[in-house]
Order: structure tokens, then C-alpha cells, then sequence
């Protein structure tokens, strides 16, 4: 099928309690794409500028599912680049510099041979700029979108009418808060539901995610749907970056990989469901290594394998 | 099967943002005997003032599967009484008084009747009192104890002499971070089964619990057995006060109405993650009001009701 994303290409300068890693490639729309690309075949609409270095342009390539058309390098422009510190528990993280270069320009454009994508995801970037993403993609059948508290307080409006147009939005705890004044997850997520969407997806890092579902049927005496999935449990935990957007890169991958172009099935509440089990696998690899080391090496068997175990781990009887 | 409680019975007052109950009725051992009677018998094992309110007794008597042959009522003494005040998000609170009452002096003693118990929670208390407690039970095939920062902190090496001595033990995520100096929790779990203990749950509140378990033949490659539950999620939080013990309740309860004497069996990996998901269930009802408001109305069927939900809710694929 076809999964298209866009977002940010970056480089990032990370620091955290047990190392560094100075100008790796980062960026939303590069984690996204890589982990979905395990799945399935990935459109990549982004722009970088011309300083962007072609060991890092190799990174995207080594990724044989990832469509490059849509990598716009610009002459005489800078590559957004990023720098942040986390704190000892790996919890919270402070942003050190952020240079927006290629991203305080115009958009980059949906190229022709992608206009015909049916599944497409919004990673986090000016809801604007989301908002024209989806207008050049006249065939999507699913549409999800993460954001960040930046454009909830600088660009809610903007914000508000994106989700009026998209299926489902994936977003942090602390952010549905602040969209909702609600700090009730569950209450945040209805009150997200009743902005548009048909499920909120609502991270909480090493903590897990809660899904909230228009569909109530599962949940009778609710009148809407509700999942709770921890995250995979483990010990190695290198770097979050990229956590919640390899997360929503496989939760994509595997719901683009069904091939479905009913929209109603493919955001059925039991199709989330499986898909978030996937993303939450996804995003337990990344966090191993700085960057996009360990997905590099990873294989989607090792994908199936730690599903398998995510499952026995979290079994009920 | 016989399962006994040691632990506290308190006077309550508790603030939270949307209310506060003065002087109702608390303490570890009663939360944990009133959710652990909807599965099986509960022997307690306590003491009180005689300032203790008859009306109080009186929500002790109406959990008929608790035997209130070990409470003791001490003449001249006085209940321990607490008070808390919980913050915005429900997440932290702080203490704004404890009078010792009965718990600074002598511990209750286990009646002749209880002597021949098996199945022992040690709810929280001091690790010397629980020490003395398992002393006066030598036919217990399955010993779990729950534990506080204060003992950490004031009594480790009594509680390191307790964790020789019991199957599992119940702490919270920050607890386990101070017993080990490990911030991962998964981490802090292992080194606690280093120091004893078949199994240790990890509670995080609302963000669930993770059992890390020294039968590690489900997770082949890792070495030991791991387990994640999230919270049952519920926008019904009034008053969080007894969650654990409830939690804790909840699991014992299940595991000692399965009437086995088999310690290996009631310590397997299979059977303390179905126990941790009564558990989270149990507490996910008593969180709905102050004191135990919720627990006196509840029925059974309404914990495998919600159980099933919560099966729903955290299912894979």
C-alpha cells in the first residue's frame, strides 16, 4: 500500500546520563519512517538543506523500504538541527539549542508520483503545515497526526481545524493535558474525541500508552473504547529520542501493512489495538542505541519475537 | 485455605482536590483484608485504642469473610490515625500527621487459632514486626510482605533480613529505586531477587505495576520472567488511599483461594501475573470513593466483570 509521512529530518546533539551523541541523524519524520519501513513501503515528504551530510542521506537509503522522491535538499538553506539533554531518569529532557533552518521556510511539496497515498501520517510539525500536507492528498482513506505542546499553545486554532480532518492523533499525556485542561487521561482523551478523531492515542513514555476509542462496543456500559498497554519493560535504555515517533512508525507500518483502504476497519478499535502493540515494540528497539544505530541493524523477525514476548508479558489468566 | 494479615488499622483524614473524609476508617490491613474477602477467608492480625469507633468495627464485621479474632482492642492506648493531603494529579501527597497510637508499642500477637495459617501477607509495618510475625507462622507455604521508604531508610537491615525469609514482595516504583540505587525498574528488580524473594511486584500507581520474577523460563534469552499491567484505566479517582494495599489484596486473595499449599505453583510466573490482574482490578474499585465506601457495596461479580474489561483492554492482536 501506501504510507506516506511527513516531518522533520534533523540532526540531532543529544546528551543523557551515561553518554552523547553529537549531530546524528534525528528528526520525526526520519524515526517514523524508519520503523514503519518494516512493514511496509514508506513515501517520505521532507526538506533538508544543503549542508545535510551524505553519511547521514546514507542512513535514510540503508533503509530499502524508505521512498526518498520526496527528500527536497535545498541550496543555500541549513538542516533543522536539534539539541537536548535528558535528565538522570531518562523521564524528562531539557532542549539545549534549536536551529529551525529548512523548517522557517516554505513546506515541502507532496510530489506527484505520491499523490495517490491512501494512508498517511502527520508527524509533528506546525499543524499549518499539516493542515497543507493533507490538502495535496486527496485519495487518504486514514489519516493520524502527532503534535507537541509548542503548537497547542502558539497554534491551536490551526490546530483545532486539523483535527476536524484526521482519524486519529497520537500525542504525550502532559500534552493532552494542556489541550484539554484535563488531567485525567481517560477524560483528556473524550474530550479529544468530541475535537474530531476517532481515537486519541495518549503517550506516557516508559509508562505505556492509553488508547481512546469513539467505537464503544467493546466497553458497553462506557460508550467508548479503551486500551491500556505498558510499555515493553526493559533495561536498556541508551536514548529515548525518536521513542514516540518509531512507536507511531510502527503502529502506521503495521496498519498501512493490512492493505486495507476501508477506513472504517482500519481504525476499527481492535485494529488500533494490535497496531499499538507493534509501535510499542518498535519504539522498545530504538531507545537501545543513540540515533537510528539499533534500527539499522534490526530485523523484522526480531520485531515478531519481541511482540511475542510483549504479549506473554502482559497476559492476563 | 488460610490466608492472615498483619498490618495496620488507622483513623483517616484525607484531602484530595475534590473533597476530604475526617477520621474514616483506614490502615494497610484493612484495605487488604476487605479486598482479599471477596476471594477467600482473611484472618487479620492487628491493634486498636479503645478511642477505635464502634462504627468502624462495624465495617470490619460487614466484610463477612474476615475473622477479627487476631484484633486486638488495647485499654488506655490509642488507634494510629493519619493524615494525608493529596496533590493536584493525585499522583503525590504529602502527610500532614501520624500518631503512632498502638504501633508504638508491642506488636499484636498471632491468636492460637490462626496459628496454623498458610498463606501470609505482611501488609506494611515495621520489618521487625513482620520478622516476629512470621515467627509465630511456621506452616506458611507462601510469604509476601509490602514495605515503605521509612523502613529503607530507618530498619534496612531488618527488612534485608526479612526479604531471606519471604516469597515476594509488593513495593513502590521510588521504593525500589531506594532500596537499590537503580532507577530502571526493571533493574531494581533483579537486584532485589538477588536478595531473596522469588518475585518482585513494582507498583506505579496509576501507570500499573511490574512483576520481575526469578522463573525466567518464558522469557528464554533474559534470565528472568517479567510481567507489565497497566492500571485498570478510570476517569472514577476520588481517593487513592488504600490502592496498594487493595492491590495487594486483590492478589492475595486470588492466590490463596486457588487452595493450594504448593508453593512453587502459587509462586509461578503464570500464577502471580494472573494474581497482579485481580489485584489491579481490586484497586481500581476502591480508588472510586474515600475509605471503603466503594469496597462495602462491591460484589464479586463485579470484580470478574471488570476483569474481563481489563482483559479486553490490554489484549494483543
Amino acid at each position: 500500500m501506501s504510507l506516506i509521512v511527513t516531518g522533520t529530518i534533523g540532526i540531532d546533539t543529544v546528551y543523557t546520563p551515561s553518554g552523547h551523541a553529537e549531530r546524528v541523524l534525528g528528526g520525526s519524520c526520519t524515526y517514523f519512517a524508519a520503523a514503519a519501513s518494516f512493514f511496509t513501503p514508506v513515501r517520505l515528504v521532507a526538506a533538508v538543506g544543503d549542508d545535510f551530510p551524505k553519511e547521514h542521506r546514507a542512513i535514510l537509503e540503508h533503509f530499502k523500504g524508505i521512498d526518498l522522491a520526496g527528500l527536497e535538499t535545498r541550496k543555500g538553506s541549513k538542516t533543522f538541527a536539534w539539541g537536548g539533554k535528558y535528565l538522570a531518569n531518562m523521564n524528562s529532557r531539557e532542549t539545549l539549542f534549536t536551529e529551525l533552518g529548512v523548517l522557517a521556510e516554505h513546506p515541502p511539496r507532496v510530489p506527484e508520483s505520491f499523490a495517490h497515498s491512501r494512508h498517511v501520517f502527520l508527524a509533528n510539525t506546525h499543524p499549518a503545515v499539516q493542515l497543507g500536507m493533507i490538502e495535496q492528498l486527496p485519495h487518504r482513506v486514514l489519516t493520524v497526526a502527532d503534535t507537541m505542546d509548542l503548537w497547542i499553545n502558539i497554534a491551536k486554532p490551526e490546530l483545532l481545524m486539523l483535527l476536524k480532518e484526521i482519524d486519529g492523533i497520537v500525542l504525550n499525556y502532559d500534552e493532552a493535558e494542556l489541550l484539554t485542561g484535563k488531567s485525567n487521561p481517560v477524560t483528556a482523551g473524550r474530550h479529544i474525541l468530541d475535537l474530531g478523531p476517532s481515537f486519541v492515542v495518549i503517550k506516557k513514555g516508559e509508562h505505556g500508552a492509553l488508547l481512546v476509542h469513539k467505537d464503544g462496543s467493546t466497553h458497553g456500559t462506557l460508550g467508548f473504547g479503551l486500551a491500556a498497554l505498558p510499555a515493553y519493560p526493559t533495561e536498556k535504555v541508551v536514548d529515548p529520542t525518536g521513542a514516540g515517533d518509531t512507536f507511531a512508525g510502527g503502529m502506521m507500518g503495521y496498519l498501512s501493512s493490512t492493505g486495507s483502504t476501508d477506513a472504517k476497519k482500519l481504525t476499527s478499535y481492535a485494529s488500533i489495538r494490535t497496531a499499538l502493540a507493534f509501535g510499542t515494540v518498535a519504539a522498545s528497539f530504538n531507545i537501545e542505541s543513540y540515533s537510528l544505530e539499533r534500527l539499522k541493524t534490526l530485523k523484522r523477525s526480531e520485531i515478531d519475537q519481541r511482540l511475542r514476548e510483549y504479549e506473554e508479558m502482559t497476559r492476563i489468566g
